[in-house]
């Protein structure tokens, strides 16, 4: 099975356990509405990767990892487009959850796909359930506090935010869990991989603020152009549009470069080749990654 | 040390963890307003007290799996009284957290304690890997989808509701989860523990029932008569307040017979009547329970 059919048939079975009764029906459409159809899924397709680099022993952990990771950025996402944080209408080109549904279900959907992320890991663990612990500290250091997501979109309540830290803490963390994790589900030491998720994840920001400034909305799903109206921290007004550009190719090849030695190394650089050139800006496409 | 004493200093370890570098000051300031000083602290004390009636053989674990259930329930607090559900301006006799610092501030609390209320269990299981995966299943069960907080509070946003699912989903689950979760730590099998803790969950909502509809407000540190306003679910509505109470000492009495024999059965039975002494509204505390 490809990686992608086994991403999204876990995610169909982990949604349709969500649910069964006595699940309330809006809440229930919600969750199903949050995570499909789904966008790139690039950190879920990143962690299996990783597990398959490393024997992938355990299929069915593997999948669960890798779920559990889009499921908290689904989670993010929905939270993060609520009035009182971006205020978003659009998420992946349809109505943000709030306004399909309304505000009581869109925080409730969040919290419940945060839940589901860790409780799937705890269902599919049993197997071998001394890769657990890592499992769970990860997903958690990945998403709360003070190393993950929470962390970092809290520094959008602050007065003053360092640029790399913020990048690091919102969008880094769960790039870094993703490879982590995948290292993790299949009985490997994470230790070597977390370099390639650090630089997937600082491409993946770096690419997002340059498709921000070149306002290519449709690509993306949402509104643009939304750092620079809340004067948020970004590549491109720092660095300027070339500079970004060439920052991320740097980062890119760097990621590439960081691949660990195993057994699917060469089948895991062909994925982050393409993965790169998704990230690459239109215009900038022709230039070799 | 005492359990009350084993709860709150766990609780301000993981919550030093968590407000750590590079936590956003705000963010780390509301976590700590959240969870200090607590209520009555329910949940945790009966899942501890049942760790210690099934021997306590990793004091740590018992310790997690305690706070982690008040790290859940507080969450479930903060963003219950946002402005599009409850729209509760006081919590436990002090501003809530969305008054206290603003909305975005509350969302993201809430989600970094239920975060940390998984990574906290990871963190602590190392020394007994096997019991993790019944753990962190307990936990996800108790507070997601279709079966948990989530759901619960869900039902309120449908046009009709059944009573009984309702509170259990709401309230019950996080009390099974306690004497679940408390049994698992210690290394038991949590199914003979269940009764206990759906019958003080069950309790503890129509306590809290009759607590709104006597409108005790000072008690409860929360406006009162709220499900009254809101027309939700109430066991005085359907039973009438002599009925309630009846009901309640009724499920109390229920509770105390459940407990299973085992090494501190006697304690934990002092321990529930003390709890159910506390559940009882003051005008009805002088019968025996």
């Amino acid at each position: 099975m490809q990686i992608s059919d086994r991403i999204e048939s876990t995610l169909i079975e982990v949604l349709r356990r969500a649910r069964l009764e006595p699940a309330p029906p809006k809440l229930a459409a919600a969750l199903n509405y949050s995570v499909f159809p789904g966008g790139a899924r690039v950190r879920p397709q990143l962690a299996l990767s990783v597990s398959i680099a490393c024997g992938d022993d355990n299929p069915n952990l593997s999948n669960s990892a890798a779920v559990a990771i889009e499921l908290i950025h689904c989670a993010s996402l929905i939270h993060d487009d609520l009035p009182c944080f971006d205020d978003a209408n659009v998420r992946r080109g349809k109505p943000s959850v709030h306004k399909a549904f309304d505000e009581p279900i869109a925080v409730l959907s969040g919290d419940a796909l945060i839940m589901i992320a860790f409780e799937i890991l705890g269902i599919s663990s049993e197997a071998h359930p001394h890769r657990l612990p890592p499992l769970i500290a990860a997903l958690g250091r990945s998403g709360g506090m003070p190393f993950g997501i929470c962390s970092g979109q809290g520094w959008e309540s602050e007065p003053s935010i360092n640029l790399s830290a913020y990048h690091q803490l919102k969008t880094g963390s769960l790039f870094v869990a993703a490879t982590h994790m995948g290292a993790i589900a299949a009985g490997e030491d994470p230790e070597p991989w977390e370099e390639l998720g650090a630089r997937i994840g600082e491409a993946f920001q770096v690419a997002d603020d340059v498709r921000d400034a070149l306002e290519v909305s449709k690509e993306i799903g949402k509104p643009t152009g939304q750092d620079l109206a809340k004067n948020r921290p970004n590549a491109v007004t720092e660095l300027g549009l070339g500079g970004a550009i060439e920052k991320l190719q740097d980062i890119l090849s760097g990621a590439i470069s960081s691949i660990p030695s195993c057994q699917g190394e060469a089948d895991l650089c062909e994925i982050v080749r393409k993965q790169a050139a998704l990230l690459t800006p239109i215009n900038f496409k022709k230039q070799n990654l």
